[in-house]
């Protein structure tokens, strides 16, 4: 990524020519704190065969993006290198071979990197229009948590009406749409979160929270579902909580692992499992193939987006902060004092 | 399980009312080696509501059964205390409750326990039909590994035309079915077996036989799989081959564990999983309710029925011991010189 080093020269390709331009975006020239991500000249997103364009009026930040801050999270081959999994905004440029997309059009999209930019090219399979009585801005929030919770609760754990779902930091911006999510569908939610976020948790839907500093999530879960355990478990910590989840889990239950804060390897009682019937899954988003991200956005747009449109999920946003700002976002998603999506405005 | 004991009062109830009748059945007086196993007096089983009553034609030996003759693996509530996962035979008597199904009729049948006996009752939602061309004899080798194999490979872990299938333990009962159901689906199927078992696996259709005592599974798979890996993988050994497993697996690929006999508790190395999007799941039969063991015989009926009527997928069975020598079929279970199902004939 040495883009800070051939600046200059795409500045002067770009006046030069006339073809090429700049826009802003944020950079990392070295993997480290948050100081290292640096608000730089770059050169414009060209639209593929099959992408679009987009001018992008917010980006929102994911934990995926602090990883990729810190080196361990590279972007996938031919993704844009910049961090940022998804945005809004409107699109400016259309490719070849793209269908039912105009240059105008407010959209927003789940990205494979480059949202925190002031423009980013997208595959046209992964925009999802502005829901219904909803800003632009606010839409930002919305498409990397529906896909991924979506993806996990509903395509691979099959979460449904009646069943239980405990969602592990509740707080966050995955865990405030996966709390409505699950009440939507009509099951009963229980989550994790700091107990000074119980109180809004719960006016989301939570039927129960737990407060993880000080009670064991086990026992909560257990107590709360007469024995039987949570059918789905929505985590985030991986290893550290592997064997309390599969403790926590009711028979036949399924455990879908998206985030690796406590640990990667970790002892699994297959015995427990086997007793149970479980499951366990893990999964990323970004590094599947575009093809596999526009059948999530389908199933996205289909079943989830009616609930959006019509008010029952709400993106829940912490705060706004300039783009060139990004190092205090990280920073403020590094302590876990958020609530909710922190948007970031070019 | 003291049937030993009130052997001579049950001969005495029967005799006496006329109503009790005495059968023969396989106990277990105190869990143990194969000669725990002893052909024993016991009362005749009456169908309570929703069961029948089967005359028992054979019964197939599982190495559940050989877990609990050891003392691992108690029946579960309600099930018969004696050993056998499924039989086939004839309908003397039919309870409460019971439609579509009439003394006379010859079926087999997935039982919770009991099928070491002369009779056994069975709830009716897990009686299948006897299959076409097929002898009642025969059709004892396939309920429990049909109901195994399906419920795993297809409804867990959702194998369809074009995927690849690796089966551990090829050359037992659920191995052989196993790689027949993979080839019937349109699978490529690669299969773990000692080498002398190797030709009669690929006369049933096994793509790959990988000799696990001289070579790698994980790279044999790979390399057949052009460096893709498995798509499914059905394992019988727990523990011993977790990290090796996900190792082996596709993207997206699912590992199911139906067996431990290499151990319940492994490390897993979830940043593995997770880059692979891959799910693992453990699952016995035995413990699920009735309720849910009809709807899998259903799937079973719908959907792998047609195909053993069709021929395309036969029983393969190693030999036929008399009942009353259960505890030979057991010493050649354990051997695992066996290729195919054992049956036992009362």
């Amino acid at each position: 990524m040495a883009v800070g080093a051939t600046r200059g020269l795409l500045r002067f390709l770009s006046y030069g020519s006339g073809k090429l331009s700049v826009m802003h975006a944020i950079t990392i020239d070295q993997p480290g704190g948050p100081e290292a991500l640096v608000w730089t000249e770059v050169p414009d997103p060209v639209p593929g065969a099959g992408e679009v364009v987009v001018e992008v009026t917010a980006a929102a930040v994911n934990r995926a993006d602090v990883m990729q801050r810190q080196g361990h999270y590279p972007p996938p081959p031919g993704a844009p290198p910049y961090p940022g999994l998804e945005c809004s905004g409107v699109i400016t440029a259309v490719g070849d071979g793209v269908t039912g997309h105009h240059v105008g059009e407010r959209v927003c999209a789940l990205l494979a990197g480059g949202g925190y930019a002031e423009q980013v090219a997208v595959p046209a399979g992964q925009l999802l229009p502005i829901p219904q009585q909803m800003s632009v801005q606010e839409a930002a929030a919305l498409p990397e948590v529906a896909c991924t919770v979506w993806s996990n609760v509903v395509d691979i754990a099959r979460l449904r009406k009646g069943r239980t779902l405990l969602v592990h930091g509740g707080g966050g911006g995955i865990g405030t749409f996966a709390i409505q999510l699950g009440k939507a569908l009509g099951a009963t939610v229980m989550t994790t979160a700091r107990e000074s976020k119980h109180a809004q948790l719960r006016a989301l839907g939570a039927d129960l929270t737990i407060d993880y500093t000080a009670a064991d999530f086990v026992a909560e879960t257990q107590r709360f579902t007469d024995g039987r355990g949570a059918d789905v478990i929505l985590d985030i910590m991986g290893a550290k909580y592997l064997d309390r989840n599969v403790a926590a889990l009711a028979p036949d239950g399924h455990l879908v692992i998206i985030g690796l804060q406590g640990g990667r390897r970790g002892e699994l009682d297959l015995g427990a499992l086997m007793a149970k019937r479980a499951s366990v899954s893990a999964t990323t988003l970004r590094a599947r193939t575009a093809a596999d991200k526009a059948r999530v956005v389908r199933g996205v747009r289909d079943q989830v987006w009616p609930l959006v449109d019509a008010g029952t999920i709400r993106p829940v946003i912490d705060r706004t902060i300039p783009m060139a700002q990004a190092a205090e976002a990280h920073r403020l998603m590094e302590s876990s004092d958020h609530l909710g999506k922190i948007l970031l405005l070019p």
